[in-house]
């Protein structure tokens, strides 16, 4: 069917991400693949194109590298050498190793202490580094007799996470195995934000404003913007401080493409918590609620093209994710939750519904943001069931 | 990949419509399979699930509707009887076949006026009628000596629709073959606007704002929406009672779904021009637009979904058509755009470029009229290419 015009852009890895994105590619005329692995769901519902493979399989992602134009990821666990082998090669990989390296948290850490940027006390110790549990007590008890133990690869939405005593440290250092651990303070946290940022290889970098997200259980839940004079969630010397932040990490990790920057605001002041180097369920509600959603200009990005304009298209919006309940499936309770909301923007992901498993998300946009609030969580809840 | 959660959307007609329903669809986990004609472009690139057959065809068109929950249309250009037996079967045809009926302009008009429906003067005249000849002069000689003639079906985008004048009916008629004609006076047109309205089956009804259509040679070229006080480009009055004639038309022809209502206006009020039952080139910019896309709600209307809501999403909004030029394709001109123009919401229907067909088109929102109108045909311009 298609005569060959327009780039052709591969993303690496099937779930919503991709999915979203290629709804967002294709009113531009950019026609997308994808790599899958088979148990991948969401992408190929909206993609004609699939091609079925491991992203962490190097011979599939060579193969799919010589099918597209530029390749980018859905999510970043791709292999690395092979990643590192095809942009030597002079493979559009965006974004590249150098800034999916930086997913590793203690890799992170030292590189965004090094170059300055606010980060939380910090220590790294290796799984079978003997005086691990002698480094974690000390520091703990600098801390106020806790530390937060991060695995630094390998985690995910609260997983790999745990909360210590001093005191419990050896006991969960002798039987611990794994990647090395990122030893922080427990912050008395007043809030979390997040900046997205898109950056071009030619270097012109988009931000949006700043969206505060609330995470229930280590996971994100709801995710609020907006706010009246300068549209922020922030004040504005906090809001202008988080988004000089986003686009310094941006810089430094050489991103190409979307950069979720999430960040702790702590006494008053922002420090960096985790990165994601891609579209990010923070960065949702920019479908209907920027002038530009991350997801188009993720591809506007990828491909070089001029980044779009970011601000928001009302005074709040806020969007809440969509969790698998006990029972029934999203797909079958749509027109119930639109009965009820009818202005809800309702996006589900063609994923099999199962307990803890985001599988959609709502936007609501407004004028008021309790109002929001409250109509984008009784949506949320319509469609999960419960 | 799929569980088989959701409802399964059927579209008779692979085009641009059905592919932008298609990406509206896919958001709220609504599954679409498409019924497109080997030469059908568009909708592929984006819809996995395609059935390759002729819309015209009774047998495609059965084993076609079998395999979904509900049955809608790209264009109206579908086996009529075939649509009536599946709906007296108790298929979900939406629009159902009273309402494509009204596709035939004489039917049209005629029902229309029996509905005291505001219709423009009017004669329908058989192509092998003998008297044909004499009825025009006579018409044209009562509405100053010239009249519109238009087959009653087939024609779109100006084909279809002569301007003569009295002395010329009668060597016109001696060599027209075809469907019967409507005739009509030559209207001295104030402006030409449109009403997009949709409707369940259940009857609710969601009206957007009235737009105007900008025509060139026959063809709509730009769509403007918006305006200050009330968000109208008709004084108050006449926005009011074209939405009554629109909402009205969408119950006389007992539509579901999108309808789009083309209307002149004529001194200080409005008539009826042209119908489409589904939805319209004078609707794409309510993507961006308005609050619910006529895409979305389309959806919504035939799964017999609450309506989502109508509102505009800017003060201004301009779409403009993007028309294949002598050279070169849009697809490969989208940085060269977005470089002057980054606000611009671009369209491309992934349909080979050819010179005026249409292949696209963008949308501009903002606060001042002639600035979007100028950023808007900026951006198409580059597009287009010529």
């Amino acid at each position: 069917m298609t005569d060959g015009h327009g780039p052709v852009l591969g993303f690496v890895g099937g779930g919503q991400l991709a999915r979203m994105s290629a709804l967002a590619a294709a009113p531009m005329g950019v026609r997308v693949k994808v790599l899958a692995a088979p148990s991948d769901e969401g992408a190929a519902e909206v993609v004609p194109d699939v091609v079925v493979g491991r992203p962490d399989d190097p011979a599939a992602l060579r193969s799919f590298a010589a099918q597209v134009d530029v390749l980018t990821i859905d999510h970043e666990n791709v292999d690395h050498a092979t990643w590192a082998e095809l942009e030597a090669d002079g493979v559009a990989v965006r974004p590249g190793v150098g800034t999916l390296r930086h997913s590793d948290k203690a890799f992170q850490r030292q590189e965004f202490a090094a170059a300055g940027l606010p980060v939380p006390d910090f220590l790294v110790v290796g799984a079978d580094d003997p005086t691990a549990a002698a480094q974690v007590e000390e520091f703990a008890g600098r801390h106020g007799g806790r530390a937060v133990l991060k695995a630094s690869r390998g985690g995910y939405d609260g997983r790999g996470v745990w909360v210590l005593d001093a005191a419990e440290a050896p006991g969960f250092l002798a039987t611990y195995e794994g990647a090395p651990l990122v030893v922080e303070p427990l912050l008395p946290l007043e809030r979390e934000v997040a900046v997205l940022v898109a950056r071009r290889p030619s270097g012109e970098i988009a931000v949006w404003p700043v969206v505060e997200t609330v995470q229930v259980d280590g996971m994100c839940d709801e995710v609020l913007a907006g706010g009246g004079e300068g549209a922020t969630v922030l004040p504005p010397d906090l809001e202008a401080e988080a988004l000089r932040v986003g686009a310094r990490v941006a810089e430094v990790t050489g991103a190409v493409g979307v950069l979720a920057v999430e960040l702790f605001v702590v006494d008053g002041a922002v420090v960096v918590n985790e990165i994601a180097p891609r579209v990010h369920n923070s960065g949702h509600l920019t479908i209907e609620g920027a002038r530009t959603s991350q997801f188009e200009q993720h591809v506007r990005a990828v491909l070089d093209w001029p980044l779009g304009p970011t601000g928001l298209t009302a005074p709040y919006v806020v969007m809440r994710n969509v969790v698998g309940g006990a029972s029934g499936d999203p797909r079958d309770r749509q027109a119930l939750a639109l009965a009820q909301v009818p202005e809800a923007h309702v996006h589900l992901y063609g994923k099999t519904s199962r307990p803890a498993r985001k599988v959609g998300h709502v936007t609501v946009l407004g004028e008021d943001l309790d109002h929001c609030r409250a109509r984008a969580q009784l949506a949320a809840d319509l469609l999960a069931g419960d």
